[in-house]
């Protein structure tokens, strides 16, 4: 759905069945462009994305934001009061608490939301739904009983695109990187000053494991302005003295 | 397990079935303590812990670090060449995906670990395995065939001990607290300036979407000292100031 938003619907639809299988996929050259979840406005970030961002040659070209809409589903048309169990992705789960509990419904995990649809189309389960978007029906020829059942109206999931190169300037761009502090006390500090004193606002930072020590972390910093900026090559310049590791994801514009 | 480890086993353990009622027990003091996971070295902080942290009266009176040790487990004693699927949870089946690769396995995901044991039991499944702990396999009557199959030795989690109240300055603690940063540039930076002006060393930081606008971040932060010692009690003081808000989750001594 993101990449439809993004694309159009002029382009071919590769789906692949992992994050790293996309990935994968794109470095390879067998497909242009790969369409990947980084952060959502309620669960937080994507940590299958962000880990495979950190050791990946592709770059950041673009950015999209997608409403969330999550919809009830079930095998037949019928009354919300035949059914009594819902299936679904704990956070979808989460997701629709308000609605689950005003109506009853008993909530079982499942491993992800389409999945949960395929579960009922293919057992031709009566007395339960699932939970999951409007498309997921549609592929399983599966009926929407309930649209727009989450709590939060403001559920979006935010992707960015990826490619061998980034974007150029537009004017109005934003930059991610990824780096990792010196290991002493004050460190984080004098890595976030760099942005600070040149005024460059931040418009996201999360932390990840780096994987090789414990307890030690990298971190994603996404901010407005564009690399091939004065003042973000910079602020870059500075950063890498200040950090044992650094890399620009890549400008892209900032979507509207 | 960690409950064990840290009270020894002179103790009644109350089991719940989600972290959420975890909190709620001991909340009504039903229970006198809780312990829930806050972050893992490889794959990162435990959100749900960390959303329930944000609103919850308890508070931080001490800290547990855990090994994580994964099993491979079957139906029968037999040897690995039977096993040609194995079933667990995303996160487990990832870290230890060097040992499903060398033994062919096809690995399919779970909802959770111990669960994916319980099944293989339920339904006398022979030729498929079930990642999870020892304890796992020691509950549903099942065999170990492999024991720490994991690919990194260095995979830890780490645990809070929750109660009503923090703990007494030990001369080597630790403090837990949330802020939302003012929404302007260099709000960040405002802050982490009070921690490192002061020397005061920050062992984690993590973000978590506020929930209530899109894209604006609470900040979980860690830090050496305790919260009565003057220098942490001024750079309180000023916390207060540089945000909007701010809760001090507690005190607790570091675990050695």
């Amino acid at each position: 759905m993101a990449a439809l938003q993004h694309f159009g619907h002029d382009i071919e639809l590769i789906p692949n069945k992992t994050l790293s299988d996309v990935f994968e996929t794109v470095e390879h050259k067998t497909v242009d462009y790969a369409i990947v979840p980084i952060e959502n406005s309620i669960e937080g970030s994507v940590n299958e994305t962000c880990d495979l961002l950190l050791n990946s040659k592709l770059m950041v070209c673009n950015e999209v934001y997608l409403r969330v809409v999550h919809c009830l589903i079930s095998y037949n048309d019928h009354d919300l009061s035949k059914i009594k169990i819902v299936y679904s992705h704990p956070q979808a789960l989460a997701q629709c608490k308000g609605f689950i509990k005003s109506n009853g419904f008993e909530p079982i995990p499942f491993y992800d939301t389409a999945g949960s649809v395929k579960m009922l189309s293919e057992f031709k389960i009566e007395n339960a739904g699932a939970i999951a978007s409007e498309r997921a029906a549609e592929i399983y020829g599966m009926k929407v009983i309930s649209k727009s059942i989450e709590d939060s109206k403001s559920n979006y999931t935010r992707f960015v695109v990826l490619t061998e190169k980034d974007s150029k300037p537009t004017g109005d761009d934003k930059t991610l990187v990824i780096f990792t502090t010196k290991h002493m006390p004050g460190a984080l500090h004098k890595v976030i000053e760099e942005f600070a004193s040149r005024e460059i606002n931040l418009t996201m930072i999360m932390s990840r494991p780096t994987k090789e020590k414990p307890w030690e972390y990298n971190f994603y910093v996404d901010f407005e302005g564009h690399r091939s900026e004065q003042k973000i090559k910079e602020c870059l310049e500075h950063l890498k003295d200040k950090t044992v590791f650094l890399k620009v994801l890549g400008s892209y514009p900032k979507f509207k």
